[in-house]
């Protein structure tokens, strides 16, 4: 496994992490979820991804209980959340970055986690209604209070994120490293063209999300939503309407071309392709299975064999069908 | 129930909250005080405001005893207390915010309330006796150290709570974000002119008290003081005095004959009126029975009534018979 | 009794207060000194002097027991402490005012006085051989840790106080309110003169001791030394040498012709001409014995007495045999 | 034992120090820590240099215990430990700088140490991969936190520590105020050129290692590498080639006439010399033996006869033979 720095701070994360969006608590149970971070480990993976609204809570719960259970030392591992959904539709306690919230919440995740710290706090989303400066401080006084080490934003603009650093910096406060964008070949210009400066001028990392967005690019929506897909899921129409976009689904399949020639999937060339950018820290990928977390792996071999030719070519497929 | 924010921060405040200004711990008792509360959060209060000096800090016990008892999550609601009067009346115990009282004000408090912190604690008067710098450092450091969230004054000139904003920017404290201002129909320069700039400028919210001008808004001073009145116990002559002047029992009879075209009564008038102003965060309603909150409540919808036709034609009738 | 503010800060201090120099410890038992304590407060002082090197750390012992069987509520004194001179003669732990020492010094100074905090803590001396900065960081340090309420110093020179309160300013660090200068007839020149611009530019306040000079003011030193005097005491040649100074006792037979005239003794003229100066915030007097401190405290009803013309009396009778 | 100021702080630390690379918990029980320790205070040494990766980290428990068993007043004593080359070659875990090691590190280290804080807390070497702002934060933090009471670096380079030190300044954190460099007659460059600037800008100061030149100042390599010497242990190949060096030996064979004339061994002169440099504060040496410590300690005396001639001859034998 390779490290990388995220962004200009100190901190090494394996290039390729493991997240749990929807899957803890819903789809896997505690063993499997234990033998998935396992197996991550293994592989050289130190960064597990999480955040207080996926399952509701229930996915730092499982997490916590299986870290508790593998009892690897603390130094060992990189372990996030992410605050700003919140668990509960009333005042401040979702939909909100304010200071009462963002202090609750906290505590709360380090509850459900079993653990005295986070590595990795995140704002994940912006909020338009409080400001950008109460929530410099609440996330500041985390880190100042030892309750996490580093923070950064989810999906903020490039504008919030340099008025959070410049805000911190003038006040003395901690200052955000990182953010999590979704990435992969469908959703590219946030990272790609937004947030240009900000690798410069604040030392950006990124912990992106969605690498094969949502699925669609592994290659397994061309003939429709399959039974076992979390898209079949009750109120998820949304996202089964995305995953079966036609356009979307023959780019995939010229892309499983290249794959072939490469001798890898076509969600490994997604992942690699991810990889080949070097403002990207860590590619988050998915958790549901033991068998995904070992195929998702090897994009690191892929990304080794991706010459600035293929890259070109991966790139002229997709055209500008992207966002 | 609408929810504002309060000011320009993230917290949400419902637009009527309820306080406790002689009555918790004079009038009502234990179980009295828990219904009001009960019946205030059922209509959608998520704000009840106090202070120690409220009867001698049996207000904030009482509070204190039915919140436990209520159980709800400390998350869902805001509590607030203010110092400055004192409890007794000894150097450094009273009409002073000096560090050392403040810092043994807000342990005393929590410990009445039961509380491990407010999320609003209030300078309650400007004290000329202390330097405003030593006031806000004793003030940020009860946010620093967790026991309070925000924090802000009560009846401070617009010159004080720059003054202390500006101190706090520059030596990166926390900054005050609310003041506590009488407001009402018969008191409304501070609010409506000394403050304005401050809206804007470092987006003061505002907790406005005595909507109804101590009952006289209620209309029911207009032959007399009522016997049950506080207005009738010992020691409020003063009161007395207010209550009963002519020339404004004679507008609140005019401000009657709108309210009964609107099917209201003067004081949701009254009330209402306040909601309209767009600089107030809450109006903190009193809470001495559970039928008096049912009907301040209902404010709200007299709020949608009134049209800029309806509030100059309120005005027009008040004059310049006000503060 | 008349309370002062201390300097520009919002602590009240009563005018005149008790220290325990050699006193507590030495020639006062425990019981003694509870009802020296007990006296004092019932004449209206609100604040004991104290210091870690009084009796080598026994003065603060026997207030601290003292205080905890009186069980006064704590927002009710204040007490003070200092640090410089230190316990035992080894490197950082005498003659200091680096980090260490300070740090370890208000630990156990506290343990001492089985207080959880001091209100007053002094730099005892300056220390020429630590940077301001480092004595400044520790001494904010100890506020912001709850330790103490305010700091300042004793015996500094004007350009070291003022360097202090700069550096604090520059920092956003707790500055220095106060320092502890002797102040009497016979010792004017720090008080009067090189203390002047920072009455005004800082708020400097004055906490003075030795207001009988060492004695010689209370004239019981005119027919050489009595028996029961600490001047007495082995190690203590050089106030011996001090109090049977011909000139000055020849100074201190005038002035009781002036207390004879206003119908009190010299020594409480001596504290009531220090009580006329405004910049002095409260009077450290001795506190040996109950009768004493009766004696000391009718020094108030004196300076009442005391006219610009009986002030410039006094001062032409001592002329410049001052420091 | 003479005392010197640690830089520009006010921290007194004993001229000759004793240090512990390899030595504890390799070739030394804890029985001979313990008398080690006795026999250097007996000495009037105050300051034990270790580091976490001194011995895998024995070298700090060993010293715990020892200290635990000699039961010295905490503020008699100057503790220290150092931290980036790790306990394990793992990412955040060795060779880094960045927030999770250090805050996990010095949590580690107090542990093994049986403390509550260490006096000084060094980064033991410079680390490129983190940014000098990261570190600063968390060292500051660490003094913040009550860990540690000062904090500087080892071998870094001037430009380094003065980016450190500027960064601490412009946030208001507490800044480096010491270095610990390799210094003795053959390692020169670094502490009389490189640094020169930095005691006059910033008052750093100095805690050298290394004065024999890992022994090679002795004189006991002269004839080849003793089978007791540390220089024979697996893994220490580059130690035996460096002791060996032809010319450097000869060199020390020409101070050993010096040292003869001075009535001393090569040792003591070689240290002797470096105590004629006012920018060291302290020179750490070896305490593997007793009599090694007992011998080291008399360069004190030797000091005092080093002449500003017999300096000159010293350096001149020297010649330009030092990095």
């Amino acid at each position: 496994m390779n490290y990388r720095r995220l962004g200009r701070s100190g901190l090494q994360v394996s290039e390729l992490s493991i997240g749990s969006w929807v899957t803890y608590g819903n789809q896997v149970d505690r063993r499997a979820a234990r033998e998935s971070l396992a197996a991550a480990r293994d592989a050289g993976v130190n960064f597990f991804d999480n955040a207080e609204v996926y399952a509701g809570g229930k996915s730092e719960e499982i997490m916590g209980h299986a870290l508790k259970e593998l009892a690897w030392p603390r130094i060992s591992y990189v372990v996030s959340t992410k605050f700003y959904w919140g668990l509960h539709e009333a005042p401040n306690q979702y939909h909100t970055l304010n200071r009462k919230y963002l202090l609750h919440a906290i505590d709360a995740s380090l509850h459900r986690l079993q653990l005295d710290y986070v590595d990795l706090v995140f704002c994940h989303r912006p909020d338009p209604n409080t400001p950008i400066e109460e929530t410099v401080w609440a996330m500041s006084d985390m880190i100042a209070r030892g309750k996490a080490l580093y923070w950064g934003t989810s999906e903020w603009s490039a504008d919030e994120i340099r008025a959070a650093y410049e805000i911190a910096e003038r006040h003395h406060l901690h200052k955000p490293v990182m953010e999590q964008p979704q990435y992969n070949l469908f959703c590219r210009k946030r990272v790609e063209q937004q947030y240009m400066r900000l690798y410069e001028d604040i030392g950006l990392g990124l912990t992106t999300w969605s690498p094969l967005a949502s699925g669609l690019l592994t290659g397994k929506y061309r003939d429709g939503v399959p039974a076992d897909s979390r898209a079949q899921l009750q109120g998820y129409d949304w996202l089964r309407t995305q995953l079966t976009d036609a356009g979307k689904n023959n780019i995939v399949g010229q892309l499983g071309q290249i794959a072939d020639e490469l001798g890898c999937t076509v969600g490994q060339l997604a992942i690699a392709w991810i990889l080949k950018n070097p403002n990207v820290s860590t590619v988050i990928t998915g958790a549901s299975r033991i068998e995904q977390i070992h195929e998702n792996m090897k994009a690191q071999e892929v990304a080794v064999k991706i010459t600035p030719e293929i890259k070109l070519k991966i790139e002229e497929v997709v055209g500008d069908a992207y966002q």
